[in-house]
């Protein structure tokens, strides 16, 4: 076991106790939590991809944009659909001619705000993903980001889209530029929540239940991974550090998770810590959908990380208080663009 | 050759002539418009299915719901995108596990003024084409109407939903609901375009070349199959009164069309006539997609339906009409709703 993550155990082991109950106490348990979480912003800035509204106009109609796929099914929206908050609901994504992929689709929903994308760390953020995805072969499959290139030139209104977007370049029509759309697009799916209300000092946005759940979610330690303002998103873990997961999650497989990407030894089961705002939305659970319940989830990760076992009111209050980070999708999201036609 | 089909043919041949320009010209292919096609209504009603807001916002709803699919990945959106006009853009429709479905997938715009759905007329209208999608082999996979029940009732937040689309049912969570509810939404994706206002006598709402190709469409004899409020969808017909038609697509596959379903010599390679509303968005075309754009289908249909070879400005006249029926989206279909979780 690497010292880092040795390091996190016995954090666990000391960890705090908060005052269980009345007006101090919520005084109490605010403050903690807005040290350990932090709301949401309204826009996950870049630096390197200033988020444009002509950009994210771009983007948001690229998201839906199946002919640029092998077989012409794939888009973003497929498996990331905004009605079903962004994940698909399945176990593992199936991209185009049907093929599997090898990990469970994240919700996108303020995933900008992450260290990196996908499960494994190996995007760097939400442009590199988007980028990456055009030519990945259990996803939209192409051969070569030239071929995209074609095929976004073939649909003639993209022409004038693209150039709005990114006035400057002569030659817009670029994959670089689509990850940057898109990239821009998903920097806007920020999903504020009942949660957000309590960080910035409404005590009563978060009912008894809620509050209590939140208090145990700290104490027994759950917030040493899942911090910041995605609840989670902000370092890489190892995925059963007292226990192999797989025992608990009977996963098919068995997935090495970050060592597939660095050949490190430590890495072995490293995976992503998964942010957990709407997470309530987005069963199934863990990097291969394994798991379908958010108790069983809950109940999983309590034993295997920190090595213990919740009681039933431990883990309904939980529950509740992940219920909490449940958010308002942004009326843009949830508008349908038409995609330009071919002719 | 049918008798009635003989009878069309006879009617081309004595298409008549329209004056050819100025104000009374105008008004003359005015007229003679009103009389053959007539603007389309706000809602597509139904007897059988009257049509609320409650049974439309849970159709809306339904209509992007994967999870009661045999692979949980094909909904109706799935074939019908509404940002790509409702239809999907590939040469036949794929459904779960990429099984390829036999025809081409029509939009579903102004789908239910037609006198059957499906290319072969073998779904009597929207609600039977819902109804029986849930259990198609090649679409969403059930093994049984029953199985699509369960998991309806899997999905927690259903059971609300259809309550107050069905108030009188004691238990409304069937699949002959879930019909309904789909088909009221569809019956409200109405859309109005140039074409209507110049029906309703704006004469301006059409500029000089779509009149134009107005103007031929009718005296070609275009019309006598693509007729009433959808530009088609009225009737059945040969396709290749003259000649085969796949000399002319080149075709991979020769489909017999309506003889598929009646077993009747004289349904032989007849199909629906496809409505043209938003024909200029829902490329490509024919029952097997097998033509990509919009001049070459007209070329195909004038020379094998009506024996005629159309100049390089008639097609482009007539493609400028089939532009003018592009139809503004209801407001309310291009919202996406958010499903109801499993919890």
């Amino acid at each position: 076991m690497s010292n880092w993550i040795k390091g996190l155990v016995v954090v666990s082991a000391l960890s705090f106790s908060i005052p269980s109950s009345g007006g101090n106490a919520d005084g109490g348990l605010l403050k903690k939590a807005m040290q350990i979480f932090g709301p949401l912003p309204q826009v996950m800035v870049s630096e390197k991809n200033p988020v444009t509204p002509e950009k994210v106009e771009l983007g948001r109609i690229l998201f839906y944009e199946t002919r640029i796929s092998v077989d012409r099914t794939v888009s973003c929206s497929k498996c990331h659909p905004i009605g079903l908050y962004a994940a698909d609901g399945l176990r593992k994504a199936i991209g185009n001619h049907c093929k599997i992929n090898p990990r469970n689709s994240p919700t996108l929903f303020n995933a900008a705000g992450q260290i990196s994308a996908h499960w494994i760390g190996n995007r760097t953020d939400v442009e590199d993903q988007a980028r990456q995805s055009v030519i990945g072969p259990p996803s939209f499959g192409m051969p070569s980001y030239e071929a995209v290139e074609r095929r976004l030139r073939e649909i003639k209104g993209y022409r004038d889209l693209f150039k709005k977007a990114f006035p400057e370049a002569d030659d817009p029509v670029k994959v670089d530029n689509f990850a940057k759309a898109v990239g821009a697009f998903e920097r806007t799916l920020v999903t504020p929540s009942p949660f957000d209300a309590f960080l910035t000092g409404r005590k009563e946005a978060l009912n008894e239940e809620e509050k209590r759940g939140l208090k145990t979610f700290i104490e027994v330690g759950c917030d040493m991974c899942h911090s910041g303002a995605s609840v989670g998103g902000q370092m890489y873990q190892k995925f059963g550090l007292m226990e192999p997961y797989w025992k608990y999650t009977r996963s098919e497989e068995i997935d090495e998770g970050r060592y597939t990407v660095t050949k490190k030894e430590m890495d072995k089961y490293v995976f992503k810590v998964p942010m957990l705002r709407n997470v309530a939305k987005t069963s199934p659970y863990f990097h291969d959908g394994s798991v379908d319940t958010l108790e069983d989830a809950e109940r999983i990760m309590a034993k295997i990380q920190l090595g213990k076992d919740l009681t039933k009111s431990q883990l309904e209050d939980i529950a509740s208080f992940l219920k909490s980070l449940t958010g308002r999708i942004p009326e843009d999201a949830l508008r349908i663009p038409l995609l330009p036609s071919m002719e």
